[in-house]
């Protein structure tokens, strides 16, 4: 079980609602992915008009929980009204902080989303900030309250998977509310390989929505993150220079 | 579906019989794996005087196909010796041809996998040679009349996964028969990595079988290998060094 | 020509001068490295009362600018405050600013560099900041006055070389005052990559101090960073993933 | 001193001689290199009738010794008729073998690399055979009398650096003969790393004649390949995870 503020989850997989082929397409590939968490960009939504052919309409409500996204936002003043604005819809209470300090390669910055995740927790938000793979942030982050925190694997869209696993791996050896590996993700040995450093959950979105077959990529994604939650639990072979036989002539079980 | 020879196969996870902490263990491991195809080590086999206790006597022959292995074979003829021993018990007509040319790390002998090789297709048998990551030598395989190639991804035993994932990705462009992914392999991840890069499949023992839980890994095998064939078939996307938004503001689909 | 505030520097080699087996050996690696800059912890002095036989004694001063670390600073003030003393000792107005916010990694605090940065660029010293590889946070620091970014390749003195050359590649291309690397380097391959990278100089300790023989690496990092600026001025060839004939048989000269 | 056959060398860079974009820049970076051997394509040779304005004709002959080689043989014959040749004319008794078994991507092919260097050592060549990263191949190789292995970092002209540097460090490890990293060396820092992995030498072609400003580059590798030899003999620090304080604050000198 994946436990983020009050909320219980079955599946480890996350899911973005951008840039889908078609609405047909994405409700099919949500579908597959198994999520019960799908995120989206406060920014896209006009609160007050609601387009008639939207995902929200069409989704059963009871089924996902929204896990509303302060992109756009470049200040924490930002991401803080754009939090506001979500919960005066009424449609969640959780958040995912996202304030972006480099608008070419969608970075976040530190300083502000730390900023805006202590404020939003003191506002009683349940707030899951997008951070980088800083050990040191991912701390600070935590002592003002995050409910869960949302490393970068590599650059958002990227698809270059999880270059400093080192860093990644000491943000979990730390931390004491879940992590859940976002942003780079490009296919499903990225999202197992996350879940094998020990991570509680993936959030991906192009890897799917742009994946040639995003249906069946949802359901690979589905697969990699169980796959890697089972061999992080189950206990990986350590990785060695030297070789040892598989195939040993001496006996069947390896006393 | 894998076709090896006259063979076909569901599952693209092929896996080992050696070390495993109890026979009880392995035959769940084998259970939860999906595999369809065990491989063993024929000098393990004492043909005259089968052990009471082996995992031979507890398998359904009916739900796996044995593929019998010549590990511990320094030479041609010793391989070739092997293979016929395998066949002339009546349990099979696959073998996969292993040489080794390094006694300390395990790794093939290209010569003497060749000449093996050769003289086994002519022979009829269905024939595998496991062999390191040399895209030439793979070809010269299939000249001879290989059936499968089966690319070491690193050291046996080692747990490095794939070291060369371009020359690795050359011999599957080139292939014209299945190219198995073998020895290396540590978790899931590496065996995802392995089925994306378009690999027909993937034999793994120790992985499995040392892991701390191999139950529970061998699921976790099966589900990675799924995972990165959905993937390869899907359509990953390009890794790319700048960044894209999976959160635009300007609309919920991308027309 | 490195230039760090109003300083030049023929070198862009910078030498911790911390654990080397004697001082003797510490002398003649210095030498060997054709360093301009030596850095040290600011605790290790005692101001009042110097050790007769400390390195400070032994240096030619006008050979080598000191530039003096806060290491062992755990907050901005404690940074501010030892880098006051180390002017009111009349040493050096450049200071490195190490605020460690990991003691176990060694990892800078992002937050506590930054809030020391300004107060020392306030107080008119040359800031020169430790920091991670997080290209928005070496924007910041450049916001705040600091002279120079100092980006960790990976933790101090884990030998792990250059882990996410992908983000130092940014913070250089973003940079308006020199990236010095800092941290991590092992070997003088990472030296030269960071230089190849674009980097305008290196800083490193352990590498040469821990080193079998500490002078003979030194050399060696000497020949690897200039070796690294040279190739990044003459521009090295693309990567590719197709082969290309360095031994044509059509011509002598490539026309 | 790098001792192949007979000969001896003070400079560990072999340089290739093709594709220069004119005959002065060769010259000069032939001498900004340091290098003592040159190797050309014995095809490109018309040794009846040679071209005027040829490197050959222009270079001081004492100072460098030619390494021919053989590309564009496909098989063991041709390789061995092209070194015949190439002694006929006078100019040398070391051949390097360079059989290409995949056009496309220029690798070496293993069985006809094998055979020709036999034959070559049986007429009393010094062989120095171009190899992939196989470390059997390369035993295989100095069985039959290689005066040294030339194994490839990644293909031809890719600038790959290199892939695989655990069977690299493999070869090293096993070879009582010269290993010259031979194919694939992009920029300064992949030479140095070749040379700290205990390689005896590096031979590159189109990293220098193909970048930006062959003359310097030439210069980067030669220091380069210092550096990283330096460093191999000096013995570099481990590789560590948990970080090292190399600013230590309770003593200058590490008893």
């Amino acid at each position: 079980m994946l436990n983020i503020g009050p909320y219980r989850f079955q599946s480890r997989l996350l899911l973005g609602t951008g840039k889908y082929p078609s609405l047909d397409i994405q409700s099919r590939a949500v579908q597959e992915s198994g999520t019960e968490v799908l995120t989206f960009a406060l920014q896209r939504l006009d609160l007050d008009q609601p387009t008639e052919e939207s995902f929200l309409n069409r989704l059963d409500l009871k089924r996902y929980r929204l896990l509303p996204n302060t992109a756009g936002a470049r200040s924490a003043d930002e991401a803080v009204r754009l939090a506001r604005l979500a919960r005066a819809s009424g449609l969640c209470d959780m958040v995912k902080v996202e304030v972006i300090g480099d608008e070419k390669r969608l970075l976040p910055d530190p300083i502000a989303t730390l900023e805006a995740t202590r404020r939003l927790v003191e506002e009683e938000f349940i707030v899951l900030p997008y951070t980088g793979d800083d050990p040191v942030l991912a701390q600070r982050l935590q002592e003002v309250g995050a409910h869960a925190i949302m490393p970068g694997a590599s650059p958002i869209g990227s698809g270059q998977g999880i270059i400093n696993s080192l860093y990644l791996s000491f943000i979990i050896q730390d931390a004491s509310v879940p992590v859940i590996v976002d942003a780079g993700i490009g296919a499903p040995s990225d999202a197992a390989l996350a879940m094998e450093l020990g991570a509680d959950g993936v959030l991906l979105n192009s890897a799917v929505a742009h994946a040639g077959d995003p249906v069946a990529m949802a359901r690979g994604m589905r697969l990699a993150v169980e796959a890697g939650r089972l061999a992080h639990l189950a206990g990986r072979i350590a990785k060695k220079e030297t070789a040892m036989a598989s195939s040993p002539t001496e006996g069947f079980v390896n006393q």
